[in-house]
Protein backbone atom coordinates (compact mmCIF):
# COMPACT_ATOMS: atom_id res chain seq x y z
CA UNK A 1 0.00 0.00 0.00
CA UNK A 2 1.20 3.66 -0.69
CA UNK A 3 2.52 5.50 1.74
CA UNK A 4 2.78 9.27 2.06
CA UNK A 5 6.36 10.92 2.29
CA UNK A 6 7.24 13.49 5.61
CA UNK A 7 8.19 16.30 3.65
CA UNK A 8 7.28 17.91 0.55
CA UNK A 9 9.01 20.54 -1.08
CA UNK A 10 6.68 23.26 -2.41
CA UNK A 11 7.30 26.56 -4.02
CA UNK A 12 10.67 26.81 -2.65
CA UNK A 13 9.44 25.83 1.00
CA UNK A 14 10.24 22.28 2.60
CA UNK A 15 7.41 21.78 4.62
CA UNK A 16 5.66 18.73 6.49
CA UNK A 17 3.09 16.62 4.22
CA UNK A 18 0.41 17.89 6.23
CA UNK A 19 1.15 21.40 5.51
CA UNK A 20 1.63 20.80 2.06
CA UNK A 21 -1.40 22.87 0.81
CA UNK A 22 -2.31 24.42 -2.60
CA UNK A 23 -5.08 26.66 -3.47
CA UNK A 24 -8.47 25.43 -4.79
CA UNK A 25 -7.63 27.88 -7.76
CA UNK A 26 -4.63 26.04 -8.64
CA UNK A 27 -5.51 25.11 -12.21
CA UNK A 28 -3.29 21.64 -11.78
CA UNK A 29 -6.75 20.87 -9.64
CA UNK A 30 -9.11 22.82 -11.72
CA UNK A 31 -7.95 22.16 -15.24
CA UNK A 32 -5.13 19.07 -14.42
CA UNK A 33 -3.06 21.76 -16.48
CA UNK A 34 0.34 20.53 -15.39
CA UNK A 35 3.79 18.24 -16.23
CA UNK A 36 5.14 15.56 -13.85
CA UNK A 37 8.16 13.38 -13.72
CA UNK A 38 9.11 10.67 -11.59
CA UNK A 39 13.34 9.30 -11.28
CA UNK A 40 15.02 7.20 -8.89
CA UNK A 41 17.80 7.67 -6.76
CA UNK A 42 20.20 4.49 -6.70
CA UNK A 43 23.43 3.67 -5.51
CA UNK A 44 23.57 7.54 -4.72
CA UNK A 45 22.80 9.41 -8.04
CA UNK A 46 19.90 9.57 -9.42
CA UNK A 47 19.83 7.70 -12.51
CA UNK A 48 19.24 9.40 -15.95
CA UNK A 49 18.93 12.74 -14.20
CA UNK A 50 19.70 15.26 -17.07
CA UNK A 51 17.44 12.94 -19.36
CA UNK A 52 14.47 12.98 -16.63
CA UNK A 53 15.00 16.75 -16.14
CA UNK A 54 15.31 17.24 -20.07
CA UNK A 55 12.19 15.62 -20.78
CA UNK A 56 10.05 17.50 -18.26
CA UNK A 57 11.27 20.76 -19.51
CA UNK A 58 10.47 19.80 -22.94
CA UNK A 59 7.22 18.65 -22.03
CA UNK A 60 6.68 21.85 -20.09
CA UNK A 61 7.65 23.52 -23.58
CA UNK A 62 4.86 21.62 -24.97
CA UNK A 63 2.28 22.88 -22.87
CA UNK A 64 3.99 26.58 -22.88
CA UNK A 65 4.63 26.22 -19.09
CA UNK A 66 7.02 28.86 -18.16
CA UNK A 67 9.79 27.36 -15.84
CA UNK A 68 13.44 27.15 -15.88
CA UNK A 69 13.72 23.02 -14.82
CA UNK A 70 17.03 23.91 -13.76
CA UNK A 71 15.69 25.64 -10.40
CA UNK A 72 15.52 22.17 -9.53
CA UNK A 73 19.03 21.54 -9.05
CA UNK A 74 19.57 23.47 -5.98
CA UNK A 75 16.23 22.32 -4.48
CA UNK A 76 16.76 18.92 -4.90
CA UNK A 77 19.07 17.90 -2.73
CA UNK A 78 17.85 20.44 -0.28
CA UNK A 79 14.60 17.94 -0.34
CA UNK A 80 16.04 14.89 0.09
CA UNK A 81 18.39 16.08 2.87
CA UNK A 82 14.85 17.10 4.63
CA UNK A 83 13.37 13.75 3.83
CA UNK A 84 16.69 12.23 5.21
CA UNK A 85 17.46 10.70 1.77
CA UNK A 86 20.17 12.03 1.16
CA UNK A 87 22.14 9.44 -1.09
CA UNK A 88 19.95 6.81 -0.59
CA UNK A 89 17.61 4.59 -2.61
CA UNK A 90 14.79 6.81 -3.54
CA UNK A 91 11.89 8.23 -6.18
CA UNK A 92 11.75 11.50 -6.93
CA UNK A 93 8.48 13.17 -7.36
CA UNK A 94 7.94 15.88 -9.35
CA UNK A 95 4.94 18.38 -10.76
CA UNK A 96 4.86 21.69 -11.88
CA UNK A 97 1.66 23.28 -12.88
CA UNK A 98 0.90 26.57 -14.76
CA UNK A 99 -0.50 28.16 -11.36
CA UNK A 100 -3.28 29.84 -9.35
CA UNK A 101 -5.55 31.52 -11.62
CA UNK A 102 -9.51 32.47 -11.51
CA UNK A 103 -10.88 29.55 -13.54
CA UNK A 104 -10.97 30.29 -17.57
CA UNK A 105 -9.43 28.10 -19.91
CA UNK A 106 -7.56 29.64 -21.42
CA UNK A 107 -3.32 30.29 -20.61
CA UNK A 108 -3.53 33.28 -17.95
CA UNK A 109 -0.55 35.44 -18.16
CA UNK A 110 1.81 36.46 -15.58
CA UNK A 111 1.21 33.91 -13.14
CA UNK A 112 3.72 31.72 -11.13
CA UNK A 113 3.98 28.02 -11.69
CA UNK A 114 3.36 25.93 -9.10
CA UNK A 115 6.20 23.49 -8.25
CA UNK A 116 5.58 20.32 -5.89
CA UNK A 117 8.15 17.51 -5.00
CA UNK A 118 8.82 14.90 -3.18
CA UNK A 119 11.06 12.10 -2.29
CA UNK A 120 10.20 8.22 -0.56
CA UNK A 121 12.50 6.00 0.04
CA UNK A 122 12.56 3.14 -2.51
CA UNK A 123 14.61 0.65 -3.04
CA UNK A 124 14.32 -0.98 -6.55
CA UNK A 125 14.77 -4.84 -7.03
CA UNK A 126 18.27 -5.48 -8.91
CA UNK A 127 16.06 -7.67 -11.60
CA UNK A 128 12.47 -7.18 -11.28
CA UNK A 129 11.26 -10.84 -10.79
CA UNK A 130 7.79 -9.98 -11.40
CA UNK A 131 5.97 -12.02 -14.51
CA UNK A 132 2.71 -10.00 -14.93
CA UNK A 133 -0.74 -11.12 -16.20
CA UNK A 134 -1.59 -8.14 -17.93
CA UNK A 135 -5.38 -7.20 -19.72
CA UNK A 136 -6.03 -5.19 -22.51
CA UNK A 137 -8.28 -2.46 -22.69
CA UNK A 138 -9.17 0.02 -25.87
CA UNK A 139 -6.85 2.79 -25.58
CA UNK A 140 -9.61 5.84 -24.96
CA UNK A 141 -6.95 8.33 -23.79
CA UNK A 142 -5.94 11.56 -25.89
CA UNK A 143 -3.56 11.51 -28.94
CA UNK A 144 -1.20 13.68 -27.23
CA UNK A 145 0.39 10.73 -24.89
CA UNK A 146 3.35 12.38 -25.68
CA UNK A 147 3.02 15.00 -22.98
CA UNK A 148 3.75 13.67 -19.24
CA UNK A 149 0.73 15.57 -18.05
CA UNK A 150 -1.18 15.50 -14.89
CA UNK A 151 -4.63 15.05 -16.27
CA UNK A 152 -4.76 11.28 -15.78
CA UNK A 153 -8.22 10.07 -15.62
CA UNK A 154 -7.69 7.97 -18.73
CA UNK A 155 -4.37 6.33 -17.34
CA UNK A 156 -6.23 6.13 -13.57
CA UNK A 157 -9.83 4.30 -14.96
CA UNK A 158 -7.65 1.89 -16.92
CA UNK A 159 -5.00 0.97 -14.17
CA UNK A 160 -7.90 0.28 -11.81
CA UNK A 161 -9.49 -1.78 -14.42
CA UNK A 162 -6.33 -3.87 -13.90
CA UNK A 163 -6.32 -4.00 -10.41
CA UNK A 164 -9.85 -4.87 -10.03
CA UNK A 165 -9.03 -8.14 -12.08
CA UNK A 166 -5.95 -8.48 -10.46
CA UNK A 167 -3.95 -7.92 -13.45
CA UNK A 168 -0.52 -6.39 -13.05
CA UNK A 169 -1.12 -3.96 -15.88
CA UNK A 170 -3.56 -2.75 -18.58
CA UNK A 171 -2.25 -3.12 -21.93
CA UNK A 172 -3.84 -0.33 -24.47
CA UNK A 173 -4.97 -0.94 -27.84
CA UNK A 174 -5.77 2.12 -30.36
CA UNK A 175 -7.04 0.72 -33.63
CA UNK A 176 -6.39 -2.82 -33.36
CA UNK A 177 -2.67 -2.05 -32.05
CA UNK A 178 -1.16 -2.31 -28.88
CA UNK A 179 0.17 1.16 -27.89
CA UNK A 180 1.20 1.23 -24.40
CA UNK A 181 0.64 0.22 -20.95
CA UNK A 182 -1.29 2.44 -18.41
CA UNK A 183 1.81 4.05 -16.82
CA UNK A 184 4.96 2.02 -18.61
CA UNK A 185 5.12 1.30 -22.54
CA UNK A 186 5.39 -2.50 -24.01
CA UNK A 187 7.79 -4.78 -25.64
CA UNK A 188 7.69 -7.41 -27.95
CA UNK A 189 9.95 -10.18 -29.27
CA UNK A 190 9.79 -11.98 -32.40
CA UNK A 191 12.35 -14.28 -33.89
CA UNK A 192 15.08 -12.32 -31.67
CA UNK A 193 13.90 -9.04 -33.39
CA UNK A 194 12.47 -6.49 -30.55
CA UNK A 195 9.32 -4.78 -31.44
CA UNK A 196 8.20 -1.29 -29.41
CA UNK A 197 5.40 0.98 -30.34
CA UNK A 198 7.43 4.17 -32.39
CA UNK A 199 7.68 7.39 -30.11
CA UNK A 200 5.15 9.45 -31.33
CA UNK A 201 1.68 11.04 -29.83
CA UNK A 202 -0.05 7.66 -28.90
CA UNK A 203 2.65 6.99 -26.06
CA UNK A 204 4.91 8.32 -23.63
CA UNK A 205 8.81 7.91 -24.91
CA UNK A 206 9.46 5.98 -21.59
CA UNK A 207 13.04 6.81 -19.89
CA UNK A 208 13.69 3.04 -19.69
CA UNK A 209 12.17 2.41 -22.92
CA UNK A 210 14.66 4.83 -24.47
CA UNK A 211 17.39 2.64 -22.23
CA UNK A 212 16.08 -0.66 -23.45
CA UNK A 213 16.66 0.44 -27.30
CA UNK A 214 19.77 1.44 -26.13
CA UNK A 215 20.77 -1.83 -24.92
CA UNK A 216 19.36 -3.29 -27.51
CA UNK A 217 21.23 -1.47 -29.85
CA UNK A 218 24.80 -2.20 -28.29
CA UNK A 219 24.05 -5.63 -28.06
CA UNK A 220 23.24 -5.73 -32.01
CA UNK A 221 20.01 -7.25 -31.48
CA UNK A 222 17.59 -5.97 -34.39
CA UNK A 223 14.99 -3.48 -33.17
CA UNK A 224 11.32 -2.17 -34.97
CA UNK A 225 9.77 0.42 -33.57
CA UNK A 226 6.49 -0.78 -34.96
CA UNK A 227 3.34 -1.00 -32.89
CA UNK A 228 1.99 -5.44 -32.69
CA UNK A 229 -1.69 -6.00 -33.38
CA UNK A 230 -3.60 -7.26 -30.28
CA UNK A 231 -4.99 -10.09 -32.89
CA UNK A 232 -0.73 -10.90 -33.18
CA UNK A 233 0.39 -11.58 -29.78
CA UNK A 234 -0.23 -15.07 -30.04
CA UNK A 235 2.86 -15.01 -32.67
CA UNK A 236 5.21 -13.09 -30.38
CA UNK A 237 8.03 -15.39 -28.31
CA UNK A 238 8.19 -12.78 -25.62
CA UNK A 239 6.58 -10.01 -24.18
CA UNK A 240 7.74 -7.31 -21.53
CA UNK A 241 6.98 -4.13 -19.86
CA UNK A 242 9.22 -0.73 -19.05
CA UNK A 243 9.10 2.22 -16.90
CA UNK A 244 10.92 3.60 -13.96
CA UNK A 245 9.62 1.90 -11.15
CA UNK A 246 8.70 -1.31 -12.88
CA UNK A 247 12.54 -1.63 -14.95
CA UNK A 248 11.91 -4.38 -16.95
CA UNK A 249 8.86 -6.23 -16.00
CA UNK A 250 8.60 -9.84 -17.93
CA UNK A 251 4.70 -10.37 -19.28
CA UNK A 252 3.31 -14.13 -18.91
CA UNK A 253 -0.32 -13.65 -19.68
CA UNK A 254 -1.87 -10.75 -22.02
CA UNK A 255 -5.51 -11.78 -21.57
CA UNK A 256 -6.34 -15.28 -22.29
CA UNK A 257 -3.23 -16.02 -23.93
CA UNK A 258 0.07 -17.15 -22.05
CA UNK A 259 3.91 -17.00 -23.35
CA UNK A 260 5.41 -18.78 -21.01
CA UNK A 261 4.52 -22.11 -18.55
CA UNK A 262 5.10 -21.54 -15.03
CA UNK A 263 7.22 -18.69 -13.61
CA UNK A 264 9.33 -19.14 -17.00
CA UNK A 265 10.43 -16.04 -18.57
CA UNK A 266 12.14 -15.11 -22.24
CA UNK A 267 15.45 -15.33 -22.92
CA UNK A 268 16.15 -12.04 -24.61
CA UNK A 269 13.94 -10.88 -21.68
CA UNK A 270 16.17 -12.17 -19.19
CA UNK A 271 19.28 -10.72 -21.36
CA UNK A 272 17.79 -7.05 -21.33
CA UNK A 273 16.94 -7.06 -17.24
CA UNK A 274 20.77 -8.32 -17.20
CA UNK A 275 22.36 -5.47 -18.91
CA UNK A 276 19.98 -3.21 -17.16
CA UNK A 277 21.17 -4.37 -13.85
CA UNK A 278 24.90 -3.43 -15.35
CA UNK A 279 23.93 -0.26 -16.33
CA UNK A 280 22.60 0.97 -13.02
CA UNK A 281 25.84 0.05 -11.16
CA UNK A 282 28.10 1.29 -13.58
CA UNK A 283 31.00 3.69 -11.67
CA UNK A 284 30.59 6.81 -12.47
CA UNK A 285 32.91 7.20 -14.77
CA UNK A 286 31.31 4.77 -16.85
CA UNK A 287 27.94 6.13 -16.48
CA UNK A 288 28.88 9.27 -17.44
CA UNK A 289 29.33 8.32 -21.00
CA UNK A 290 25.50 7.44 -21.10
CA UNK B 1 -11.05 38.95 -17.47
CA UNK B 2 -11.34 36.23 -14.69
CA UNK B 3 -11.87 37.47 -11.16
CA UNK B 4 -11.97 35.38 -8.15
CA UNK B 5 -14.99 34.53 -5.65
CA UNK B 6 -15.12 35.96 -2.43
CA UNK B 7 -16.17 32.42 -0.58
CA UNK B 8 -15.29 28.77 -0.94
CA UNK B 9 -17.66 26.22 0.10
CA UNK B 10 -14.76 23.37 0.94
CA UNK B 11 -15.93 20.04 2.32
CA UNK B 12 -18.63 21.22 4.59
CA UNK B 13 -16.97 24.81 5.47
CA UNK B 14 -17.35 28.31 3.59
CA UNK B 15 -13.66 29.64 3.97
CA UNK B 16 -12.25 32.99 2.54
CA UNK B 17 -10.88 32.20 -1.18
CA UNK B 18 -7.14 32.82 0.57
CA UNK B 19 -7.79 30.19 2.80
CA UNK B 20 -9.53 27.98 0.57
CA UNK B 21 -6.39 25.50 0.50
CA UNK B 22 -6.37 21.70 -0.05
CA UNK B 23 -3.61 19.17 -0.01
CA UNK B 24 -0.91 18.65 -2.83
CA UNK B 25 -2.14 14.82 -2.40
CA UNK B 26 -5.56 15.68 -3.50
CA UNK B 27 -6.55 12.98 -6.29
CA UNK B 28 -7.90 16.06 -8.33
CA UNK B 29 -4.40 17.77 -8.35
CA UNK B 30 -2.01 14.69 -8.80
CA UNK B 31 -4.24 13.30 -11.51
CA UNK B 32 -6.90 15.54 -12.39
CA UNK B 33 -9.70 12.59 -10.85
CA UNK B 34 -12.62 14.70 -10.25
CA UNK B 35 -15.92 15.87 -12.09
CA UNK B 36 -17.33 19.10 -12.15
CA UNK B 37 -20.60 21.00 -13.29
CA UNK B 38 -21.15 24.77 -13.39
CA UNK B 39 -24.97 25.97 -13.16
CA UNK B 40 -26.47 29.26 -13.50
CA UNK B 41 -29.03 30.94 -11.25
CA UNK B 42 -31.11 33.07 -13.15
CA UNK B 43 -34.28 35.11 -11.79
CA UNK B 44 -33.85 33.62 -8.24
CA UNK B 45 -33.17 29.87 -9.40
CA UNK B 46 -30.65 27.75 -10.49
CA UNK B 47 -31.94 27.06 -14.18
CA UNK B 48 -32.50 23.48 -14.85
CA UNK B 49 -30.73 22.65 -11.50
CA UNK B 50 -32.36 18.91 -11.25
CA UNK B 51 -30.78 17.67 -14.63
CA UNK B 52 -27.43 19.47 -13.98
CA UNK B 53 -26.96 18.08 -10.54
CA UNK B 54 -28.15 14.29 -12.18
CA UNK B 55 -25.52 15.26 -14.39
CA UNK B 56 -23.08 15.84 -11.88
CA UNK B 57 -24.16 12.22 -10.11
CA UNK B 58 -24.26 10.39 -13.42
CA UNK B 59 -20.97 11.71 -14.33
CA UNK B 60 -19.22 10.53 -10.48
CA UNK B 61 -20.98 6.79 -11.13
CA UNK B 62 -18.81 6.88 -13.93
CA UNK B 63 -15.60 7.03 -12.19
CA UNK B 64 -16.88 5.38 -9.51
CA UNK B 65 -16.31 8.29 -6.83
CA UNK B 66 -19.15 7.95 -4.14
CA UNK B 67 -20.92 10.94 -3.34
CA UNK B 68 -24.27 11.81 -2.62
CA UNK B 69 -25.39 15.12 -4.81
CA UNK B 70 -28.09 15.14 -2.75
CA UNK B 71 -25.71 16.58 0.00
CA UNK B 72 -25.29 19.63 -1.97
CA UNK B 73 -28.53 20.68 -1.77
CA UNK B 74 -28.17 22.10 1.61
CA UNK B 75 -24.99 23.72 1.12
CA UNK B 76 -25.85 25.38 -1.96
CA UNK B 77 -28.12 28.01 -0.25
CA UNK B 78 -25.29 28.62 2.74
CA UNK B 79 -22.82 29.08 0.30
CA UNK B 80 -25.19 31.98 -1.87
CA UNK B 81 -25.98 33.25 1.55
CA UNK B 82 -22.34 33.86 2.41
CA UNK B 83 -21.42 35.18 -0.76
CA UNK B 84 -23.97 37.74 -1.24
CA UNK B 85 -25.91 36.07 -3.54
CA UNK B 86 -29.17 34.57 -2.37
CA UNK B 87 -31.92 34.69 -5.12
CA UNK B 88 -28.84 37.12 -7.20
CA UNK B 89 -28.15 36.01 -10.98
CA UNK B 90 -24.96 34.01 -10.43
CA UNK B 91 -22.80 31.03 -11.46
CA UNK B 92 -22.06 28.17 -9.38
CA UNK B 93 -18.85 26.04 -9.70
CA UNK B 94 -18.81 22.37 -8.45
CA UNK B 95 -16.10 20.11 -8.37
CA UNK B 96 -15.58 16.72 -6.39
CA UNK B 97 -12.69 14.95 -6.81
CA UNK B 98 -11.78 11.21 -4.94
CA UNK B 99 -10.45 12.49 -2.07
CA UNK B 100 -6.64 12.84 -0.93
CA UNK B 101 -4.29 9.39 -0.80
CA UNK B 102 -0.55 8.63 -1.24
CA UNK B 103 0.03 8.82 -5.00
CA UNK B 104 -0.97 5.96 -6.83
CA UNK B 105 -3.43 5.04 -10.06
CA UNK B 106 -5.57 3.00 -8.81
CA UNK B 107 -8.78 4.33 -6.55
CA UNK B 108 -8.29 4.78 -3.49
CA UNK B 109 -10.72 2.87 -0.62
CA UNK B 110 -12.48 4.53 1.70
CA UNK B 111 -11.47 7.73 1.53
CA UNK B 112 -13.88 10.76 1.56
CA UNK B 113 -14.11 12.97 -1.61
CA UNK B 114 -13.17 16.45 -1.88
CA UNK B 115 -15.93 18.55 -2.27
CA UNK B 116 -15.22 22.36 -3.59
CA UNK B 117 -17.90 25.12 -4.73
CA UNK B 118 -18.12 28.39 -5.63
CA UNK B 119 -20.74 31.24 -6.51
CA UNK B 120 -19.52 34.42 -8.77
CA UNK B 121 -22.26 37.32 -9.47
CA UNK B 122 -22.93 36.53 -12.90
CA UNK B 123 -25.83 38.31 -15.30
CA UNK B 124 -26.37 36.30 -18.78
CA UNK B 125 -27.51 38.37 -21.53
CA UNK B 126 -31.35 37.92 -22.70
CA UNK B 127 -29.99 36.74 -25.53
CA UNK B 128 -26.43 36.22 -26.22
CA UNK B 129 -25.96 38.88 -29.12
CA UNK B 130 -22.14 37.38 -29.96
CA UNK B 131 -21.95 36.25 -33.67
CA UNK B 132 -18.94 34.21 -33.27
CA UNK B 133 -15.57 33.98 -35.30
CA UNK B 134 -14.04 29.96 -34.70
CA UNK B 135 -11.65 28.05 -35.62
CA UNK B 136 -11.32 23.88 -36.13
CA UNK B 137 -8.98 22.23 -34.59
CA UNK B 138 -8.40 18.38 -34.51
CA UNK B 139 -9.88 17.15 -31.84
CA UNK B 140 -7.17 15.41 -30.06
CA UNK B 141 -9.01 14.43 -26.81
CA UNK B 142 -9.85 11.69 -25.16
CA UNK B 143 -13.05 9.35 -26.08
CA UNK B 144 -14.87 9.74 -23.41
CA UNK B 145 -15.78 13.27 -23.72
CA UNK B 146 -19.34 12.40 -22.00
CA UNK B 147 -17.58 12.35 -18.59
CA UNK B 148 -17.37 16.01 -17.41
CA UNK B 149 -13.93 15.48 -16.01
CA UNK B 150 -11.31 18.01 -14.32
CA UNK B 151 -8.61 16.04 -16.79
CA UNK B 152 -9.30 19.68 -18.98
CA UNK B 153 -6.03 19.53 -20.75
CA UNK B 154 -6.87 18.85 -24.29
CA UNK B 155 -9.86 21.55 -23.71
CA UNK B 156 -7.72 23.98 -22.58
CA UNK B 157 -4.81 23.62 -25.09
CA UNK B 158 -8.13 23.86 -27.78
CA UNK B 159 -9.25 26.89 -25.82
CA UNK B 160 -6.21 28.76 -25.60
CA UNK B 161 -5.59 28.00 -29.38
CA UNK B 162 -8.81 29.77 -30.42
CA UNK B 163 -7.83 32.74 -27.92
CA UNK B 164 -4.21 33.34 -30.08
CA UNK B 165 -6.08 33.35 -33.17
CA UNK B 166 -8.96 35.64 -31.32
CA UNK B 167 -11.11 32.99 -32.40
CA UNK B 168 -14.21 32.89 -29.53
CA UNK B 169 -14.39 28.82 -29.66
CA UNK B 170 -12.45 25.90 -31.33
CA UNK B 171 -14.28 23.85 -33.14
CA UNK B 172 -13.49 20.22 -32.69
CA UNK B 173 -12.74 17.95 -35.18
CA UNK B 174 -12.44 13.91 -35.09
CA UNK B 175 -12.01 11.61 -38.24
CA UNK B 176 -13.41 14.72 -40.79
CA UNK B 177 -16.74 15.04 -38.55
CA UNK B 178 -17.28 18.35 -36.14
CA UNK B 179 -18.13 17.05 -32.24
CA UNK B 180 -17.59 19.96 -30.04
CA UNK B 181 -15.76 22.88 -29.42
CA UNK B 182 -13.53 23.39 -26.05
CA UNK B 183 -16.30 24.45 -23.87
CA UNK B 184 -19.87 24.56 -25.87
CA UNK B 185 -21.89 22.10 -28.72
CA UNK B 186 -21.98 23.11 -31.80
CA UNK B 187 -25.44 22.95 -33.83
CA UNK B 188 -25.91 23.30 -37.92
CA UNK B 189 -28.93 24.43 -39.71
CA UNK B 190 -29.93 23.11 -43.54
CA UNK B 191 -32.77 23.37 -45.04
CA UNK B 192 -34.54 23.98 -41.72
CA UNK B 193 -33.48 20.61 -40.53
CA UNK B 194 -31.21 21.14 -37.30
CA UNK B 195 -27.89 19.06 -36.85
CA UNK B 196 -26.21 18.26 -33.52
CA UNK B 197 -23.84 15.70 -33.36
CA UNK B 198 -24.73 12.41 -30.89
CA UNK B 199 -24.50 12.49 -27.53
CA UNK B 200 -21.98 9.45 -27.83
CA UNK B 201 -18.51 9.13 -26.29
CA UNK B 202 -16.97 12.03 -28.30
CA UNK B 203 -19.23 14.51 -26.91
CA UNK B 204 -20.18 16.11 -23.74
CA UNK B 205 -23.89 16.16 -23.77
CA UNK B 206 -24.54 19.72 -22.17
CA UNK B 207 -27.77 20.54 -20.91
CA UNK B 208 -27.94 23.54 -23.29
CA UNK B 209 -27.78 21.22 -25.59
CA UNK B 210 -30.76 19.17 -24.37
CA UNK B 211 -33.19 22.27 -23.68
CA UNK B 212 -32.25 23.49 -27.58
CA UNK B 213 -33.49 20.03 -28.84
CA UNK B 214 -36.64 20.35 -26.57
CA UNK B 215 -37.43 23.29 -27.70
CA UNK B 216 -36.85 22.22 -31.69
CA UNK B 217 -38.96 19.57 -31.07
CA UNK B 218 -41.69 21.71 -29.67
CA UNK B 219 -41.83 23.94 -32.62
CA UNK B 220 -41.36 20.73 -35.07
CA UNK B 221 -38.27 21.18 -36.57
CA UNK B 222 -36.83 18.26 -38.00
CA UNK B 223 -33.53 17.00 -35.63
CA UNK B 224 -31.43 15.07 -37.10
CA UNK B 225 -28.65 14.16 -34.01
CA UNK B 226 -25.86 13.64 -36.74
CA UNK B 227 -22.05 15.04 -37.16
CA UNK B 228 -21.23 17.46 -39.82
CA UNK B 229 -18.57 16.38 -41.66
CA UNK B 230 -15.79 19.57 -41.76
CA UNK B 231 -15.30 19.52 -45.83
CA UNK B 232 -19.68 19.79 -45.92
CA UNK B 233 -19.83 23.05 -43.50
CA UNK B 234 -19.94 25.68 -46.57
CA UNK B 235 -23.61 24.09 -47.42
CA UNK B 236 -25.03 24.71 -44.08
CA UNK B 237 -26.96 27.45 -43.77
CA UNK B 238 -26.20 28.25 -39.88
CA UNK B 239 -24.26 27.12 -36.93
CA UNK B 240 -24.41 28.36 -33.48
CA UNK B 241 -22.84 27.30 -30.02
CA UNK B 242 -24.72 26.53 -26.96
CA UNK B 243 -23.57 25.72 -23.29
CA UNK B 244 -24.58 27.13 -19.87
CA UNK B 245 -22.65 30.65 -19.94
CA UNK B 246 -23.17 30.98 -23.54
CA UNK B 247 -26.43 30.15 -24.05
CA UNK B 248 -27.19 30.20 -27.90
CA UNK B 249 -24.20 32.12 -29.63
CA UNK B 250 -24.66 32.24 -33.35
CA UNK B 251 -21.57 31.49 -35.48
CA UNK B 252 -20.45 33.76 -38.27
CA UNK B 253 -17.35 32.28 -39.16
CA UNK B 254 -15.64 28.88 -39.12
CA UNK B 255 -12.02 28.80 -40.52
CA UNK B 256 -12.05 30.87 -43.65
CA UNK B 257 -15.81 30.71 -44.38
CA UNK B 258 -18.52 33.30 -43.70
CA UNK B 259 -21.96 31.96 -43.20
CA UNK B 260 -23.10 35.92 -42.78
CA UNK B 261 -22.43 39.21 -44.39
CA UNK B 262 -21.88 41.65 -41.23
CA UNK B 263 -23.64 41.59 -38.46
CA UNK B 264 -26.35 39.07 -39.77
CA UNK B 265 -27.69 36.20 -37.69
CA UNK B 266 -30.12 33.06 -38.95
CA UNK B 267 -33.85 32.86 -38.73
CA UNK B 268 -33.84 29.83 -36.94
CA UNK B 269 -30.82 30.45 -34.74
CA UNK B 270 -33.00 34.07 -34.01
CA UNK B 271 -35.90 31.55 -33.25
CA UNK B 272 -34.54 29.32 -30.63
CA UNK B 273 -32.26 32.21 -28.89
CA UNK B 274 -35.66 33.97 -28.60
CA UNK B 275 -37.49 30.85 -27.37
CA UNK B 276 -34.63 29.76 -24.94
CA UNK B 277 -35.22 33.58 -23.99
CA UNK B 278 -38.93 32.68 -23.32
CA UNK B 279 -38.24 29.71 -21.23
CA UNK B 280 -36.09 31.41 -19.01
CA UNK B 281 -38.38 33.88 -17.96
CA UNK B 282 -40.86 30.63 -17.19
CA UNK B 283 -42.58 31.39 -14.07
CA UNK B 284 -42.10 28.78 -11.26
CA UNK B 285 -45.32 27.17 -12.13
CA UNK B 286 -45.19 26.42 -15.77
CA UNK B 287 -40.88 26.25 -15.61
CA UNK B 288 -41.96 23.03 -13.03
CA UNK B 289 -42.76 21.51 -16.31
CA UNK B 290 -40.04 21.39 -17.49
Amino acid sequence: MALYPKKVYLNGTIVDRENAQISVFDRGFIFGDGIYEVMVQINGRFFYEAVHLARLDACLKKINIEFEVERLKNAIPKLLEASELTDKDCLLYIQVTRGVAPRQHSFPKNIEPTVMMYAQAKKLPDINTVNASVLTLKDFRWSRCDIKMTSLLGNVMANEQAMQNDRYEALLVRNGIITEASHCNVFFVKDKVVYTHPANEFILDGITRQIVLEICRALNLEVREEGIPLNRISEMDEAFLTGTSTQIASIRQIDDHYFYDGSNIGELTKKLQSEFFKLKNLNDQEFNRH
